[in-house]
């Protein structure tokens, strides 16, 4: 079996698993139940866990080149090792927008719009989840989900009121987590903008618009028209090679290049 | 009669009775009268409120696919529910800036920069009215209408000093939307800016311009002049189809592609 | 006389009233100074403040349409009029950075950064004093030149840690106004770097460039000896206009239309 | 020797300089020893110090144009006097970051990328360290070096809760050179996305893509192939210089203007 193979077949068991994990997690922290549902909502995190686990442990040995798999993998190590420290099992929701990520890859400016929203929301409420974990047993100031949500908020819009602020370590990772977020989220927005905007003020003015592809074609269309013009002229003509150009660089006449 | 046709008949009704909220909620909120004057204000919210739920209801009724209508007009839903907890109100001044939107479609440079900064300082000032209105009743920070626009600027720049800071959920969901229109602020301003630099940037140097429509036109005008020539020296010539392209999927001549 | 002529000759004495008005503003500020000294600082100040006013009242006078010049320039009525209250008198280094702007107009990468740089250096500076005027007047926390700068800086950046912030009225349309040029500063930093990195993505594979003025003209010439070798074929041809183009919408040969 | 020459022999040795600096200030800063190891990290601090002075001189004195030299590297001499303001020593790293940037000259995305990341935690890094330096000599809240990396954080990113901030001079002026370095990031991710997503949108639509110098050499070829037939038809013609274009202005047929 090829990596890519068992990267198709494992696509959706490891959503369904970053989303048991996000169910499972939610109720966690956010009921906090004990006795029985406590145990169960414990072993699922466990479950999803270990597909995680077995999926890393699966791909590696299929990469045809182990070690640069594990280097350019770092990350998928990280989202496996670290989430015994228990808020940063988010990681684990990683996987859920690779995958996202993946569905959005022809990347047309909708669908950026649609991914960001989607992503940003998903972020926000992970971390709000991680940040209440990890500063109520480290008796911060967050202490509600209300409030875990709220100071997401500020944080990645990187507004930063500073009514709220983690202080324990794992709470202060996930928030550094969420301000370069915030940066990527600023990032992607003003670029979206930036390429409507530049579409619409060069649309406005039609005869000061970029020559396209399909100028150059019609362009194309009509020399052709020469040239039968001038071989109905002359019907016989047999006609060598074209004259060099002057750049001896010029490609053929193929007008697609790589 | 149409959809299309209610749209064109309400707009400007819909704008009166946005304004109308506006004005009676600002005297409501900033003055807070009490007697005859109160109860007239809150009879005026709620004619204006009964005029968008018309609106929704009639528009959903004329819509040729009422499911599909229902699903991407949400937050036409929500502008005409969530006003029932008093704050959210707000909600329906985003109809304000749908019309002007519509006014600004064609998107020139100046239209978006007249735009953003109209919407900025609306925004700033309902979100204002509204944060006052939720954190006064909920014992707040924000407690008088010059600390509310101070909050309000702190928050849409993203410089969220934190001396003031909402605490009530009503109050910081407005807070949030301000925080998220900051960042579209922050766009808007650098997609601006960055289609401003790269004209005057390429236009700084004029062959290294991209070429232009006009530019392709001169050279079809000049294949055209060449054509004639040959004619011109064999009059009675009948060309067939032009030779075929190398590439079969070049189109017609029409230089304007969709 | 004509406004355009007053405004070329009223060039440079409005830039040496503003640095008259820089110079004396930051002393009377920070060293604060009593008797004669104190006198003579707010004496210039007066005279620095009738230099505008008597620009703003004849260019107001020489313009064409007086109505229309009053509108357009409301902001320059607010440099005269605001400055009666003290600490906005620094609306008057606006007309400092508009002949700066004046003379960076033709606006190349180069000059953009040296000018932002300055604008925004200049900018923190005189917030820095007019915010210290403000709120060392109004009791508020903010109260070295020291503190200034540095408050000024965190507005300016949007980061606003909140450690000091404005409390008087005066001191926050001041904190506004400089967090709304961090919004642009951010803005024109960004739109910087990206036309600078479209540039270089661009230049990296040559074939994938867009096609140039110089490229067109490339192809004319070729075109041109065409036509120069039909010509020579056959010497006495008289030509008529060209046979229509396919599409009649073409315009004529001129390369350049509006 | 010239100073091209200079510059290529030094690049490294002023690295390692770097290097011994960062690796002696960081045990200096977080382990703060005593005794011998003190004074050996002390010594180890000058040494690298004065290799940057030693370079500093060296090229001053190769430089063609020394006074013009001295005028352009105002920032080098900077990172030469101003370290003997001990937190402030960290001005030397700007050596090692200018050093990556000449290898990343060849500014493609992905190098930027891997750039900005490398240069964000390096200045987080030394940030921290200085302002740990600082702030502990000075009595200020921050006083580990967990609390100067999250408070770094939180300035680079511009969300400035405001828990922990400077109260020194040195730590504040640390605190703006970071700040500044968050606008540059920000911009510097904006516009990554911005060149990224500009290519998607234009490469959805291949009709609608600008046309590129292949597809200008494709029709060149075209043109080309047509002489030869002209040429074919004709054998032994002579052809003069080309009949004049209408623009007189228009270049020769060299395609790759400077």
């Amino acid at each position: 079996m090829t990596l890519e193979r068992w990267r198709r077949i494992t696509d959706w068991p490891l959503v369904v698993a970053s989303l048991l994990f996000l169910v499972a997690y939610s109720i966690q922290v956010i009921v906090d139940p004990r006795g029985d549902l406590g145990a169960l909502l414990e072993d699922l995190l466990w479950v999803s866990w270990g597909t995680f686990l077995v999926d890393y442990v699966v791909s590696l040995v299929l990469a045809p080149q182990r070690w640069r798999w594990f280097l350019t993998h770092l990350f998928n190590l990280a989202t496996v090792v670290l989430p015994m420290i228990r808020p940063l099992r988010v990681l684990r929701v990683v996987t859920l927008l690779t995958v996202l990520q993946r569905t959005a890859g022809r990347a047309v400016r909708g669908q950026i719009v649609i991914y960001v929203t989607g992503a940003t929301l998903l972020l926000v409420y992970v971390a709000s989840l991680a940040v209440l974990d990890a500063e109520r047993a480290g008796g911060g100031s967050i202490s509600t989900f209300g409030d875990a949500i709220w100071w997401a908020f500020t944080t990645i819009t990187t507004v930063g009121y500073g009514d709220l602020a983690p202080i324990t370590l794992q709470g202060r990772v996930i928030a550094v987590g969420l301000m370069l977020s915030g940066i990527a989220l600023l990032g992607v927005v003003t670029a979206t903008f930036a390429s409507w905007i530049v579409e619409k003020v060069s649309a406005e003015n039609t005869s000061r618009q970029a020559a396209t592809v399909a100028h150059v074609d019609a362009l194309r269309s009509e020399i052709a028209e020469l040239r039968a013009v001038l071989l109905a002229m002359n019907p016989g003509l047999h006609v060598a090679d074209p004259a060099p150009l002057e750049d001896p660089e010029a490609p053929s006449a193929d007008p697609a290049p790589s």
